[in-house]
């Protein structure tokens, strides 16, 4: 094994794709949390399937760990190079490369972003829904199995990748899946790649289910006494079949702080944020039968935004409520976490957690995704300050296991990256040795995001 | 290797748990379809987990081969006994173990069959909606990835099936997904095992999403002239984003084979079967809709059964289509084929595959869930005229390879089995030997249904 053989042959293969400049090192080893600065040997930026397959086989041959990169925005230091490599950065593979209105689906190059994919599809009538909030890449919502403010209609990526081109760790390219719009024709490759976050190889292309777009939107904030209320009042939501498109919680601290940062004036107790799709008629039903229910939990203050601009403006500022919360404190770092349980666990989960970061020195507002019983917590701390960073870890830690004590998962949708190892194996038991053979049979020499996901000794 | 040692050894494990009794081989070896008798050398009924891994453990030590088995209804021979070895019959492990209104899922055993379940459901308000027509076992519904008339709507298993309790090849139990509704801790090894046709482990225990209940159910029928015409109201009315929860294709022979065995006088034409489920309001107005739709594309004869008793014989009626098609000639059996292609592609494939059935000696139905895609082909051929089985064998290679050429699947619900192996390759390409290199990770000595899904030399 020689990294800088393989950084040779590869800036031999790349020409102007290939850097090692201290700014894109930099940058590739940056993490949107607090992980610390680990920086690549080398970015590369492919511009095609062919250049990601050369790549794969020369790192192959001489043993050099390989690191997709899409954005950077992932929150559990995915795209860290722990042993080194190359950065596969794919801002260069970023196009809308097929769009089939009949079918509802697209085919997108894995470099493309959300935001970019609904600019393209504005005039087709269509849109792709998974929203987790920062304008991350399509490749890399994949391969972490992003979801957000809209899954408790539209699903995760789990649900909305429907087929993959992917490289594999010896340089082959595999097709899974198809334009159908189901299949049961082996085993689910694209299910194994979804979420695989760069250890079983690289997507350079991935189809996308997509949406009509709602002929009406509503949406409303609503205040509640009590976590247990609003939570209450979701589960009856949930259980009537109202389909809600989006359903967020705030705590007060994080109302706080978006009030604070984006000018609004929502009343300062646990808020929901809700939104419906539909026809005219049926989100104008929706609402009123929402109303009924959150009236039947104490709910008030329900003020529906029906003007596209009045939701922009709640969405843009549930958006930034990351942003808000840090900069509610100046000189701030964030442990970001976030837990999944059954939604009939979630009030005892917040209010767990809630107890035990008000228990701490440290600051931390909790949001999320209260339709799929999945929350973050945002744990601030002053940069560079490692007794606080000990303390946000330690809290961290204690909500991977209270997610799993409840029935839960530790991860909803930030996935495992470096932050959840150490849970892994409390949540899979002889699963996550299972996880490792699967790596094994596909990345024998473990090139692919070495470190990350599975314990291979 | 050794079989007799594996069977004396189960023998004594399981006592009354365990029979070689010519009836119980002999049911164990049939298929639904046409697939020759291929008899285990004994069949087991577990009643635990427990049971289950110890009866893994003894074939692990004894290389002997092990075929999950539900209620027989896989119709491309997944329950064949190619090698050898034992049957394991779930039938004794049929339980519903908890029902969790409050976070709408359920967990099973795999012998429960999906009727069971909703009889079970009936006073929760809750269902369970994956309905592939026969009253199929859970477990063998997840292994094979069945989906049906509803998938349109709820998702097929793959969705459907949130967490499982799985034995290994080798006796260990892991549990993959929680009760949380979503999850990106690690590689998503639910996906995996369902669809894996017991070919990597036996499922014991099953986690399901379940729905409530509508508030109204609305179903019609209406003809068109051309499955042309039919097809494209199918793709206007999901574009619309009105939300059937069933949209099922009958060709004018299955409506004649329906008519002559339900007793029922639908035009003799291309007809589509549709449901609505929501609130009233909802019901009344996606039905309005709908009516406008294929009022456009020609579509006549739309009458809204909204009388629970009218629903119920016009749903039997096409659950019993295979059955009554079987009916519509004296001593037949079927080749009963199914393939899924991009909606966009389903009249050509209709029409193509209607005109290879023409050109040949048998007659071949053709039925299946639009909305999705997906259809069936119901070759009906002499019992025991081998000239006539090899014709349809070939019009269903041809079907495999049109659904390819169409940019689909060689199956959309059937399943892999012993019938589409011979398509694999020219599907899946590299991505079947990365299949077969996970079989390989998860079950070295090959004991788990041997001979089906991969190829391993």
């Amino acid at each position: 094994m020689s990294i800088p053989d393989a950084l040779a042959a590869l800036s031999s293969f790349l020409g102007e794709g290939y850097s090692c400049s201290k700014s894109d090192l930099d940058v590739h080893g940056q993490s949107e949390s607090y992980f610390p600065q680990t920086a690549p040997d080398a970015v590369l930026y492919p511009k095609s399937t062919d250049e990601v397959a050369g790549i794969l086989r020369i790192c192959a041959e001489h043993g050099c760990p390989v690191i997709g990169f899409g954005t950077g925005t992932s929150l559990e230091g995915q795209a860290m190079a722990l042993s080194g490599g190359v950065s596969v950065d794919f801002s260069k593979m970023d196009q809308v490369l097929e769009i089939r209105p009949e079918d509802m689906i697209v085919r997108v190059q894995p470099g493309c972003t959300r935001e970019a994919l609904n600019v393209r599809l504005r005039d087709t009538g269509l849109f792709f829904p998974v929203d987790p909030g920062a304008n991350a890449s399509l490749g890399g919502m994949a391969a972490t199995r992003a979801s957000g403010t809209t899954a408790v209609r539209y699903g995760t990526m789990r649900d909305n990748v429907i087929a993959l081109e992917v490289v594999l760790a010896d340089g082959r390219v595999i097709r899974t899946g198809s334009a159908a719009p189901k299949t049961s024709a082996g085993y689910d490759l694209t299910g194994l790649f979804v979420g695989s976050e760069g250890t079983l190889g690289l997507m350079t292309e991935l189809t996308l289910k997509l949406q009509g777009q709602p002929e009406a939107i509503s949406a409303a904030v609503c205040g509640f006494e009590t976590i247990g209320n609003a939570v209450d009042a979701v589960i009856e939501t949930i259980q009537m079949g109202l389909p809600m498109a989006r359903i967020e919680f705030l705590d007060t601290d994080s109302v706080k702080a978006v009030n604070a940062y984006s000018g609004l004036k929502i009343a300062e107790c646990p808020q929901l944020l809700v939104e419906f799709h539909g026809s005219a008629k049926a989100v104008a039903e929706q609402s009123e039968n929402f109303g009924e229910i959150i009236a039947d939990h104490g709910g008030s203050g329900y003020e529906w935004a029906t003007r596209a601009e009045d939701r922009s403006a709640l969405w843009a500022a549930r958006h930034n409520a990351y942003f808000a919360i840090l900069a509610s404190r100046p000189n701030t770092r964030a442990v970001v976490t976030d837990l999944c349980v059954p939604i009939s666990q979630l009030a005892q989960a917040v209010e767990e957690t809630r107890a035990d970061i008000a228990a701490s020195p440290l600051a931390g507002p909790i949001l999320g995704h209260v339709g799929d019983g999945n929350f973050h917590a945002i744990l601030l701390l002053e940069d560079g300050n490692v007794e606080e960073l000990a303390v946000a870890k330690q809290l961290a830690d204690r909500m991977a296991q209270r997610a799993l004590r409840l029935g839960g998962t530790i991860t909803g949708e930030h996935g495992v990256g470096v932050g959840k190892m150490p849970h892994m194996q409390a949540e899979h038991g002889d699963g996550w040795a299972i996880m490792a053979d699967i790596k094994r049979a596909l990345d024998p020499d473990n090139i692919m995001n070495p470190g990350k996901m599975v314990r291979l000794n």
